[in-house]
């Protein structure tokens, strides 16, 4: 990307890093406004991360919760698109590099490129437990997860059949709770009825948390009643208890032992590294500290928001990393800027918590909203108008209505695809 | 797969080698029979291969065509599935191998293994030149198209421009035809509003055959009627010209160099491996040359059916590898098998042609059935409506029409995700 194509004279340049839920609301939020907007992101498509685990669970396909992001800003005639890796900014330069090559100038930027999982330093066990948060994560969740049935099927020595059988999810956030239940669900529900010897019900799941408890956002009440509706249904909840090892046919948890066909990470996630290339603090979690109006300190014109920020004015303890923050975050950032274009004062961020939820299974979830507390029934309706209203695009609401519908009513999951399994140039049998 | 496990005493037990379209409709043939069936195939889905073409432009999501084997048998008691690779017959030992190991023993054999695509002994082109055959084939060559309009997109040098917006289909069948249809729409239609800098009507689409004209299969009149239908949607189409190389840059048809960022294999098929094993005659495409009753010389339990058998009584030249022909081999097969179950003689195959279409574009397609021919919106109206019926699965009909009534209303694609170009573990930025 030469310089000269994005720092045009005229109208400010203002470049977005990320088309997450924090870059794609700042974009949205300048639609009209006297700027040039330049998104740029490694993908070419926004994702609906809270619906990722469904992919995983072979409920959703991809483009159920993913939309291109050229087609989401197609009308926003001052905004343009770019599919680029960046690799480092120079703030005294007001430039970002790319890993294609090439920089591109800005007058002001926008950081949010996110966060990935994170092994606390044993990327070993990257390998051995994919974590969840990228649609080729959530492809190979499934792949290892339908491929565990069907090598179980064909399995005859009961130590390694009970290993294939046995998931372990590490870590107890809604993520890993989510997950938690679906799989089990889904071995109990969707895929007996289909396998001739093994019976699927007999499938362990583990959901292992370190802390003292899952879903700690959540108050007291509702943890208990998550994990009474998880073990209900037969999800081995372990809390206060940490992974010690993790390996190709299990993992260690304190001093014992689990083998697992399959482990899934949702334990940790570490912030981009662009952040380091800002050269201002970070906190401990590598997440960058932002002032009250969302910029770094000495460079007003760069704005840092969403998972890679940490913002902890008037709080104890820095903003989650959650979608609502990130999406009042790219509004609160988009609003300073454009009062900076026109000479006027920035205002400080403040989050407005509308509160949080986390569905456990079918008919069963925990919200919170405010004073009130739902759980069970009410709740699990609540997320799911919620996280429909909340899907981008119109179609991909019809289409998630739909696919949930048919699974609540047959119990079955569509899209239980096993791809990439063999990359080579021979078709399927037959 | 021990032996012991298929080969139970008491009813006989027919192994199907391949889910696909001849396979798939033995097993169903053989549904409430007195013997035991056991399909085997490498992947765990059947796949509608006439719609692979709308996985690959993104219109379809690769759910939307195609089902998990054991879904579509699991009402059928005396089936069972299983996922193994064959990698060759024994017919001597009535057993299979596989390539997991372990074999299998059959009373009959039902091979349905297919055939993939051909670069006629220059398998270096494979890698510059996908064909499609698979979801991973279909998923590749989106992935290539929806890049090469990102990279355009960035790109300053004209030359490196035009290549990168130049497409080459090679193989004027059906295949190579609806691709080169779809794939100039897409660029036409769906993707221009949505780039700044390139018009996407630029885009160049080369439809190469090596015979004299494209569609054989149908008569003179609608060969030359599809040909004048591609060429208004702007497609070059050229007949009678052999393409001599593929490198990373391009095609050279002749002594022509066509400089191309795309280029995709629709030219042939081998037959599966497979057949060689069999140790009987095959035809020049490596096809098992089968008797009258579809089972081979020397051994009555076995059958060949679908892309991998070469059928000619009575007719010139064998039959294609079409659909139709593999449905009605696997039902005349599982027809003899029971003849012999019981005890009485076989009937030869007769192929009952209802009949060939090919869709060019919106609204246009040629038709061929029995005497009647027809071609435009009649043609494309009678191509959606069998293509729905045929679907496997009455949830992929409502899906697969939904997705068609949105993309024909709105000209837009939604499937449009760029996946697998990087399987780091980083997420997507934001």
């Amino acid at each position: 990307m030469p310089r000269s194509d994005a720092a045009r004279p005229g109208l400010p340049c203002v470049v977005i890093l990320g088309g997450g839920f924090a870059g794609l609301e700042a974009a949205r939020a300048l639609r009209g406004a006297p700027v040039r907007v330049v998104l740029v992101d490694r993908r070419n498509h926004h994702l609906f991360q809270p619906l990722l685990y469904q992919v995983a669970s072979a409920t959703l396909s991809p483009a159920d919760i993913a939309a291109p992001i050229r087609h989401v800003l197609r009308h926003q005639g001052n905004a343009e698109v770019r599919l680029g890796e960046a690799v480092g900014v120079d703030p005294a330069a007001r430039t970002v590099r790319f890993a294609e090559g090439g920089d591109l100038a800005y007058d002001f930027l926008v950081v949010a490129t996110g966060a990935r999982h994170s092994y606390f330093g044993r990327d070993g066990w990257g390998a051995h437990a994919p974590g969840l948060k990228t649609l080729e994560d959530a492809l190979e969740i499934r792949r290892r997860f339908l491929l565990s049935f069907e090598r179980a099927e064909l399995e005859t020595d009961p130590a390694r059949l009970r290993e294939l059988l046995t998931y372990v999810v590490v870590g107890g956030g809604p993520t890993g709770v989510e997950l938690a239940g679906t799989l089990k669900e889904m071995a109990r529900l969707t895929l007996p009825r289909e396998f001739r010897r093994i019976h699927a019900n007999l499938a362990r799941v583990v959901l292992v948390e370190a802390g003292p408890d899952i879903l700690p956002a959540f108050g007291q009440g509702l943890t208990a009643k998550a994990r009474r509706s998880l073990e209900a249904i037969g999800v081995e909840v372990r809390t206060g208890e940490a992974v010690t090892g993790v390996d190709a046919h299990g993992v260690t948890v304190g001093r014992e032992r689990i083998d697992a066909g399959t482990v899934i990470w949702a334990a940790g996630v570490e912030a981009s590294p662009l952040g380091r290339s800002l050269g201002v603090p970070l906190d401990r979690a590598g997440r960058v500290v932002v002032a009250p109006d969302l910029s770094i300190p000495g460079h007003g014109e760069i704005f840092v928001i969403g998972d890679l920020a940490s913002f902890s004015h008037g709080l104890q303890g820095p903003l989650p990393g959650l979608g609502a923050v990130a999406i009042q975050q790219g509004r609160a950032a988009a609003r300073n800027l454009l009062a900076s274009v026109a000479g006027e004062p920035r205002s400080p961020f403040q989050f407005r918590d509308r509160g949080t939820m986390a569905t456990i299974g079918r008919g069963s979830a925990i919200a919170q909203l405010g004073p009130l507390r739902l759980s069970g029934w009410v709740a699990w309706l609540a997320w799911l108008f919620v996280h429909l209203m909340l899907l981008v695009g119109f179609r991909n609401r019809v289409a998630v209505f739909m696919e949930w519908l048919f699974a609540y009513l047959t119990t079955q999951r569509r899209v239980r695809l096993i791809l990439g399994a063999s990359r080579d140039e021979a078709p399927p049998s037959g």
